[in-house]
């Protein structure tokens, strides 16, 4: 059989202009949100050699690669599933020498191969940014920070931080001390939120009737600030009471920040990477079944490529941004061209002395380089989502006249070729901007 | 042997900052020229099936593709080595009903697996329109007029464009009737410009003496307005004839659009891709020994998806330009962050104001999160480019002043901090932009 020429792999998509529009504003929107707070782009590779790679990203996670070979030396090469272990593989390498912090920021794609599902995807937009070298509170603040002016930034309402700290669970399942294998079961179904596999692990495991309401309580260690005291009231480590210590820390400082009404403590939260080491945050909004942003405190992975650096970081997922966004009804078509020069002049060079003055002020203009009739002109400007026509040599125009028309309103002025472009800038039709 | 941890592979490589701030800002620039005429953003997939790709990519090239295997379907994958077959499919399928022309641009990556060498890479940054369904010669001199521009406004200098007609030599080499392969033979040597291997041909192939003129008399086809004279003398058929008139066409209206001066006339040029079928470019530079950008019409490869649909397009090569640039000195280096705010007050709110009121303004601010002293934060700020810092609640301070600091030009003054925003704005730091 013949492929079907229509046909691209499950999971990952073409971006038509409207969307890819969007997904452009949003991501210079975000990235210059970025840029403000002093982070600098770093562009690392599409792939990378495995085995270098694989040092920096978790297990579960090695499964869902792509992986593919580089002719030259045979070796196996990845898609990169993750941005930050190729970060962090630059700053404790080519960087190392460099002064702390470092603020890097990126504007990538990720790959990760999965079953394909509805909404699964197996190519990802990412906006992010890596602090890197500091340990102090005051650094996830600024990542929590960055991520609520981010989201606020690109219209986006109604969204929540839940900030977590994986050392408290961490420290709890130590109480437990369950085999390894097991604590790993039993981080699944938590990480999962599933409580009925957490019974059954309960029952399994035999766990003593003050573990099992240990578990049991976790999934409602979620809210405000009274978290704080349901949670002290059931550590009995110093692990978790040292997480639990630092997360109010920083609790703390969002009230400084002004950021408090944005924030949800969950203290069940574990996030999917192993390299997270303290604070974690998601973002969610009502329009969007899964978090549209997330990160955390990985204070080990860079010691994994060279000398041990504490840092944090957070990517937003730009796919799952737009999608809320467009539910959340905030995206408002644009016109995509501002002008159509429609010229049935045989001199050529009026329409271009035009088209060259506006684009030089910023306004988008195509030409219509097409023969046809101008009812077909106009008819094509309506269908591409053109905003207005100008029109050269035809219906009754003499040759220093031009006809301005707007395609949806339907209005139309004669005005001389010499004042065109003052009646443009009268108009007030902004010049086109990315962001 | 363990891996080595900095180890990537040949062919890809990591933008450090001062890199990729320039890569973006040249994109973006680019990108914004496409927007001005008329062009629309298009995203594809990285990877797609290698199947229905290949329909769209030459011969030569399906063997300098990375491939990978879906998961899920167990159907090879390949790594998009070229953005136009990929656009070329989409305009044939998902748009086939939508009028035309359609004007859609990209800035993408695409993979070429090759033998490292010194400066070929395997991962290439491009940034291309391509002008859908026009057979007319305005559509290649929009090109041509979209490229002189995109080069003009990053700031490129000393750059001609190569322009050339495919169909010219090929109706030359049909002159020939050469076997196709012995014709594919010559067309490799007239493409890599290579006398030698051409003259060991014209012998092996026992060619009569006027073929061999002809082919002797191409490279020098090459040259300003004169070359039509030479190459005119030179044709006696129809299908060189028909090319050589559309270029001539071509050139008159370059003329027309003021861009002659930038037009090098190089009849013996056919491009590498087996899809181009007419008036094809080269942009070139006396900084760089490989062209810049590239492009021409492709009036069959929509037809390989579906219906045949005239068309032209090119893609500036981003890394090549990042490398003409400073080669010719054109770039300057830039302060990647304009303050840091060092702040030894306990209440860190007016820190955070005077923060979020210059980002507010657009400035790039990074708060000095870690514990060091003044002196410290200073030569941080200078390791890290930072133009200037604002330092609170030390040196002397009142609670109400600020140390505004000039970190290159060694200059201080204090501020009260009510005054400092306007202070900082009649600096006259001209707040970061991407462009």
């Amino acid at each position: 059989m013949l492929p079907s020429k229509t046909e691209i792999p499950k999971g990952v998509r073409v971006y038509l202009p409207p969307q890819a529009a969007l997904k452009r504003a949003l991501e210079t929107k975000i990235l210059s949100v970025f840029y403000r707070w002093g982070f600098q782009e770093l562009v690392t590779p599409t792939f990378e050699y495995y085995d270098v790679l694989a040092l920096g990203t978790g297990e579960e996670f090695r499964d869902r690669t792509f992986k593919l070979t580089d002719q030259a030396t045979g070796r196996v090469l990845v898609l990169r599933p993750d941005m930050t272990p190729q970060i962090a593989r630059v700053a404790a390498t080519v960087l190392k020498e460099y002064p702390k912090p470092l603020r890097f920021c990126y504007n990538s794609n990720v790959f990760r191969s999965v079953e394909p599902q509805v909404g699964r995807h197996q190519e990802f937009y990412q906006a992010g940014v890596e602090l890197i070298g500091l340990d102090l509170p005051e650094a996830d603040v600024e990542m929590i920070a960055i991520a609520v002016e981010s989201l606020m930034d690109v219209g986006l309402a109604d969204f929540k931080i839940a900030v977590s700290q994986v050392e408290f669970v961490r420290g709890l399942l130590q109480e437990l001390r369950l085999p390894p294998e097991r604590e790993k079961q039993v981080q699944l179904a938590l990480h999962k939120k599933d409580s009925s596999a957490l019974d059954v692990l309960m029952e399994t495991f035999r766990l003593p009737a003050d573990g099992r309401e240990m578990l049991l309580a976790l999934p409602n260690l979620f809210g405000g600030e009274a978290v704080f005291e349901q949670a002290g009231r059931l550590v009995n480590n110093r692990r978790s009471e040292d997480a639990l210590a630092n997360l109010r820390t920083v609790y703390d400082m969002l009230k400084v920040y002004g950021l408090d009404s944005f924030i949800l403590l969950d203290l069940s939260e574990i996030r999917g990477f192993d390299y997270y080491t303290g604070i974690v945050f998601e973002a969610f909004t009502t329009h969007l079944g899964s978090e549209i942003c997330g990160g955390g405190r990985y204070d080990h992975l860079i010691g994994r490529f060279g000398e041990e650096c504490p840092s944090t970081g957070f990517a937003i997922d730009i796919e799952k941004l737009q999608v809320a966004l467009e539910r959340q009804g905030a995206v408002q078509p644009r016109k995509v061209v501002d002008f159509l020069i429609v010229d049935f002049k045989p001199d050529k060079r009026e329409a271009l002395r035009i088209a060259q003055e506006l684009r030089r002020r910023g306004y988008r203009v195509a030409r219509d380089i097409i023969r046809r009739d101008l009812a077909g002109s106009l008819s094509y400007a309506r269908r591409m989502g053109i905003a207005r026509g100008i029109i050269l040599g035809t219906n009754g125009l003499s040759d220093d006249e031009a006809l301005l028309k707007d395609i949806d309103e339907g209005w139309e002025r004669m005005v001389p070729i010499a004042q065109l472009l003052e009646v443009i800038e009268a108009l007030g039709t902004a010049p086109f901007s990315p962001l």
